[in-house]
């Protein structure tokens, strides 16, 4: 089977506070998960203070190095959301009035309330195209091949609602995952070695996990072929019960 | 007052299952928030894949611009776990048995135990010195400013709770939450925007949040210098009564 390779993908999640430690950041899974459904993988994240040089140089290296850039946080009406005025900056094209975000923004607050503050968040890099949400009036935006989105995860998510089914991706990446309770990576290691040699253009990985009732490994099989995930998780089974264990299909249960 | 700058670090999160968003990463908020205490400000994060090339170059380059280098995960005993050898490449030296990693591991395990996949937990960097951890029997390690913690979390804080002790701190950063129900971000920025004019060696930040019983902005000030954040916390909250609010002292609970 020939295709064109798959888009790639990076995340920037821009803000002090998750490099501080206040927040515990819960949107690189959702966009790694989504992402990997529309056949895009994200291949590196980074987490990046809101250091305006430190936004532009990151951006300029990853729009070169990736198909498709997503950020997440700094877009808000503060004094810390700087995101919008860095990606025009590393793009270097005027950060002015995008008219339709503007005229949105200006209908939704009362008379008084589209203050500078809020007029900050219609401001946009010059050839932006917004992203919608269904949540919040302020939009995201797009130029080139960098999506700004923002922090707040159910902003982001409702974002990525919008914008995903635009964008083109590639063969989805299908995942199957065998695990057992009772048996040691170490132990194991040797004969998920062998399976990987056998499935060269799979991931396969080896998670340990510990619960209250057991613990043990959850394995899993990844890649676009979808009968080579089969076979794959086929093997790893057949593999966990010659260690006389009774495996399981799909990830331990929470 | 004049004093050597706060030493810098960056954590590298080693994992395809982190990019695959299989797994949440509860590391990021722990290793930042503990650096954060010993004034070692964490200025970037890397979740990168278990792919030896981007290991050993990012490794290469986050070495030289921070003082410190933490990395999570790939240390295990499978054929995915490849953070060790590939930053013996990165520092261009050999990959061996560590003498004193490889007695212990060896005395742990059951005579034929200590298989092939094992005796790769105990072979690292020439020259590497032992973290030591009190969950498990593998230990991490430390070679030039770059230091190996396992994935699994309650590992890697047991690893972290050795290691900080050991290493080179600077003035920790304090901080000061206060936080407002029923004012939005927007109507409050400009204000916020001149008490961080005022307090230009302070990070002063703005967090929405959102809560069944009720919504509003949590303002952050933090710094090195206590009384800066002090009167910076009581600047943030004269503001907030200014528009008619009851402010809060701390973060809004969760």
């Amino acid at each position: 089977m020939t295709s064109a390779p798959n888009p790639t993908a990076a995340l920037l999640v821009i803000g002090n506070e998750v490099l501080s430690g206040r927040t515990q950041d819960a949107n690189i899974r959702v966009v790694a998960a989504r992402l990997g459904g529309i056949g895009m993988p994200l291949r590196e994240v980074r987490v990046i203070p809101d250091v305006p040089d430190v936004i532009i140089a990151t951006v300029n290296e990853v729009r070169a190095r990736y198909d498709h850039v997503f950020t997440t946080g700094g877009i808000g009406p503060t004094h810390d959301d700087i995101t919008s005025e860095c990606v025009a900056a590393a793009f270097g094209v005027p950060w002015e009035p995008h008219p339709e975000a503007w005229a949105r923004m200006e209908r939704h607050y009362k008379p008084g309330e589209f203050n500078a503050a809020r007029q900050r968040m219609a401001t946009m890099p010059r050839g932006a195209s917004l992203i919608e949400n269904a949540i919040s009036v302020a939009p995201g935006f797009t130029i080139g091949n960098v999506h700004v989105m923002a922090g707040v995860p159910r902003i982001m998510q409702s974002m990525l609602d919008w914008l995903l089914p635009q964008l083109p991706g590639g063969v989805p990446v299908q995942s199957r995952a065998v695990h057992v309770f009772g048996l040691a990576e170490g132990t194991l290691a040797e004969a998920l070695a062998a399976i990987q040699a056998r499935f060269p253009d799979l991931d396969i990985g080896s998670y340990p996990f510990y619960r209250i009732d057991g613990s043990g490994v959850s394995l899993v099989a990844k890649g676009s072929d979808a009968a080579a995930v089969e076979q794959a998780a086929a093997a790893i089974t057949a593999m966990l019960e010659r260690f006389g264990k009774t495996p399981v299909q799909g990830e331990p249960p929470i």
